[in-house]
């Protein structure tokens, strides 16, 4: 019987309610009936990938960018492919929402041993594994759809966390009411009196400070909270520096911007300015190994103020509940503004090297190449990088204002970018999207460059050629086999993935010919930008070479 | 300080004693240095893999040849990428020994917010997940390590499946004492008591019936008891039937074997002669959708004698501890010879077209292609046929005896075989290994092939470019967008993943282009042979065609 509304087209509503247009994933006889849904649901596209964990860093890509993903798998094995992936969104906080097409209820309820299955009869055990990396999940049913869906899209909103839904093939074409009312964040509110309280404690002991310093994270990005950073900053005056899984919550060409933090790693007024700060008020960051130097920061816990998405937590006491926002807003219009003349502000842009880059005829070094790469960028550009030389070469490379930036510092699951491009890409067809990946890495996930080329986006991609894993070569086992990775033709991937494909495709070793592959690609509107930079195998950005050190007596 | 021997030689000592004479996987921070010792180690080899889901097929290949196998990967990150492949080895009885470098003791004490962590300073949750689809699970500590492997392992031989290892990098280098004795099974052992109770049950039982056949299934390969099997066979004269994933249990070519049984599926005296039979002894079988025509088995449960790897059950009762292998050695000393003429046996061999196969000139269709690949099938190769046209059209091939038959029919996983091709061609370079693979599941793990010609070794592979997912227009959405891949070139494959090697390589698209590829793989001894056959999109092998109408039912 053929319903006029169905559970299925109350789940798509409430996704394109928050904002989504495309669907991931990849096809299973389990959601195949659900997938005729998606393909004729209004303002929502299908983007088939080449695997499931593919498809979980698309979504993810995507969420960073546009707020929210959702991806569709088959049952265990492709929702065990991409549980990587939402454990990448669950530990940077992405919220993508992962639906799982099941048997039908009668075959669960049955117990029956069908394919798919571990052959015992039961099925939840990969909802069960998915309770470790999402902060809700649901076995859709006819009777309970509607509130389940809301409550677990709510869990993702508020703590921007993925979830897990897991909906039987023969639910999602049962009736159900339309939503009467839109999907709101209810718990994102503050307490006024903890709000008080906070501004009461806060307020003076920044006033007091002599010299503050602001530390902001990743989260300042997830929460969309960038306008109240930057007015606070404005306001107060206090100079600003970042994690660099922050890059992009704060103008890096703003006079109050100081640099990226890392640390014992930092430049050195950097890492001075912010060790011997007076107060910190760190905000949507979460200092860890990747992003500080291997915990090499110095400044005194008992100076810190925390601000979290819903709290404000500082020695003597946690305020909670308060967004962030608002946290924001309130010391923004509280706090008396600083002479910024006492302040000791040296604004990243007058530590830059302010000559032109001037081309040698001489093979591309990791450093000459980030420093190359910072004149391309464009305001509005979204920057990927990949962890290894890529993220560290990025981290520290000054991006103009309005830039996003992808990278996963915590997670650090080698191969995710790639895919992730697609979903950024994807998400915003309005900004220009870079793409900085390592050989080792790419060759995780090399099959979405087809993908890409289907999908007919116009990304540039860098593919760092320098024969293995860099990075790990960095911590352990130099010139040991297992960092050797086979040496791939990558230049006619393009064509492989796509014969009758469009795509702009060089490799260069010497900077001369990244010069014309740059010059192309500035120019190129048209296609997919492929270009194959080869680097020396042990060449790498100053920030890996010492960061690895320590992440080798880490490992001791 | 460096110690004599180590918690790491012990595991690998552990490991060289159950047969594993390479480690698969994925170097990471947290596995290099133990890295270091299975490169220094006598006896074993390191394959490093694309990425860690193939590393896990590739394993569980390597197992199902070999009858052990392991992998290493790093943690969060990496054991998560590997852990589909670890539960289609748990699904399918596959005993794969999963390691995991992991952070050292002490940061995991502490609590710290490291790389590949949720930054909850929680370290268990990983192997949390793996408890849903491994046997055992272990985090391995200076005191503990020698117990805790041998428990683990022992746990693996004994249920043939998948056992989850942590190891903490500061952990490997630690002092061990060799093992005394050696590892053994103390688990398989049999109760003489039940045994000689179920041979008084079973024994008459079996000599009263008139029509009783063999039903066997993959266990008998996991537990390495197809002498048994052709013992009890031989000694009773009762006809032998299997279910696909028990494909090479039993001489295809002996004169009591009567086909793959696929419930109302088979083939007509088939069907009747197994659903009429009066005793059904069902030897590790378990049926499941996929292999009986969605269920569609119509035999009495009070004629079934269930052999299972250490019991044996009846309508009456269960008898164990028994081995499958006691069983059957019994079973085969007790029960009274049967008169073949009232067996009703009409052999496979008779049931097949005898005439040599004809190459006609014309578009190779799936039905010749099986055809003819039945006369290209030698003894003692390796049969791989991935979920799909080729599982189907493989299941009810005949195939040589001696040959090794290697499918995923439970669990399913779609890309599975194709880095299980390397993993069952190393496990063996003397047996010739042919894999059938089409081009949707091709795409998800297409990158081995790289690992597969660094290696140099030598398989057959047919890649079926039948232009999308066939198995899922069959059962639904035939025309529908979510069904279709990007199409690519193939052939070229080989030469971008490695510039270098040596590969034969074709594309054929009639049975004449066909008949050439095949004359050159059957003399190729040099390298890989990899041969794109283009079939039509909605071309299917009739077992396919049937049962994709019953998935689509149960679905509904």
């Amino acid at each position: 019987m053929k319903h006029e509304y169905t559970v299925g087209n109350y789940l798509l509503d409430r996704l394109s309610e928050l904002g989504i247009r495309h669907m991931f994933g990849v096809p299973g006889d389990y959601n195949l009936a659900f997938l005729d849904n998606v393909i004729d649901y209004e303002g929502m596209e299908w983007v088939g990938n080449r695997n499931e964990l593919n498809a979980a860093y698309a979504a993810d890509g995507y969420a960073r960018i546009n707020g929210f993903a959702a991806l569709i798998t088959t049952f265990g094995v492709g929702e065990l492919s991409a549980i990587n992936g939402i454990a990448g969104s669950y530990a940077e906080h992405v919220p993508v929402v992962k639906i799982t097409g099941a048997p039908t209820t009668k075959v669960m309820d049955n117990g029956l041993y069908v394919h798919h299955t571990l052959g015992d009869g039961k099925f939840d055990h990969f909802s069960r594994m998915f309770q470790e990396v999402t902060v809700a999940q649901t076995l859709l049913t006819q009777e309970n759809a509607a509130q389940e869906i809301d409550r677990v899209l709510l869990a993702s909103m508020t703590e921007k966390r993925p979830v897990h839904i897991t909906l039987p093939i023969d639910v999602y074409d049962k009736p159900a009411n339309k939503p009467e009312s839109p999907l709101h964040d209810e718990v994102a509110t503050s307490n006024h009196e903890a709000l008080s309280q906070m501004l009461s404690e806060l307020t003076p002991m920044i006033d007091k400070a002599k010299q503050p310093v602001i530390l902001a994270g990743y989260e300042v990005n997830r929460y969309e909270n960038r306008e109240e950073l930057l007015a606070l900053a404005d306001k107060t005056g206090i100079p600003v520096t970042i994690l660099s899984g922050g890059k992009g919550a704060f103008n890096e060409e703003h006079p109050q911007f100081i640099g990226v933090y890392n640390g014992e790693l930092s430049a050195p007024y950097l890492q001075k300015r912010v060790d011997e700060a007076d107060c910190i008020i760190q905000i949507g960051a979460k200092p860890t190994d990747s992003t500080t130097g291997g915990f090499s920061y110095n400044f005194s816990d008992k100076d810190l103020i925390q601000i979290t998405p819903f709290s404000v937590i500082t020695t003597k006491q946690k305020y909670a509940p308060i967004t962030m926002k608002d946290a924001l807003l309130a010391l923004s219009e509280r706090v008396t503004q600083k002479n910024s003349e006492e302040l000791n502000i040296l604004p990243l842009q007058s530590q830059l090297n302010q000559n032109a880059f001037e081309v040698k005829e001489e093979n591309i070094k990791q450093n000459r190449f980030f420093e190359r790469l910072s004149h391309f960028m464009k305001e509005k550009d979204v920057l990927l990088a990949e962890q290894g030389t890529s993220y560290y070469g990025a981290a520290t490379m000054a991006i103009p204002k309005n830039t996003m930036f992808i990278g996963q510092p915590l997670w650090g699951s080698i191969g995710f970018t790639f895919p992730a491009l697609l979903g950024s890409q994807l998400a915003d067809m309005n900004r220009r999207n870079i793409l900085l990946i390592g050989d080792g890495s790419f060759q995780l996930t090399a099959q979405e460059l087809s993908t890409m080329l289907d999908q007919k986006i116009k990304p540039i991609i860098f593919l760092i050629n320098n024969d293995g894993y860099t990075v790990e070569r960095a911590i352990h086992g130099e010139n040991q086999a297992y960092n050797d990775i086979p040496m791939w033709d990558y230049k006619k991937l393009p064509e492989v993935f796509s014969p009758e494909g469009k795509s702009l495709t060089y490799k260069v070793q010497t900077e001369t010919e990244l010069e014309e592959a740059l010059k192309a690609a500035e120019n190129n509107h048209d296609c997919l930008t492929f270009i194959e930079v080869v680097m020396h195998r042990d060449d790498k950005p100053e920030l890996l070479a010492q960061l690895s050190k320590r992440f080798a007596k880490q490992n001791g």
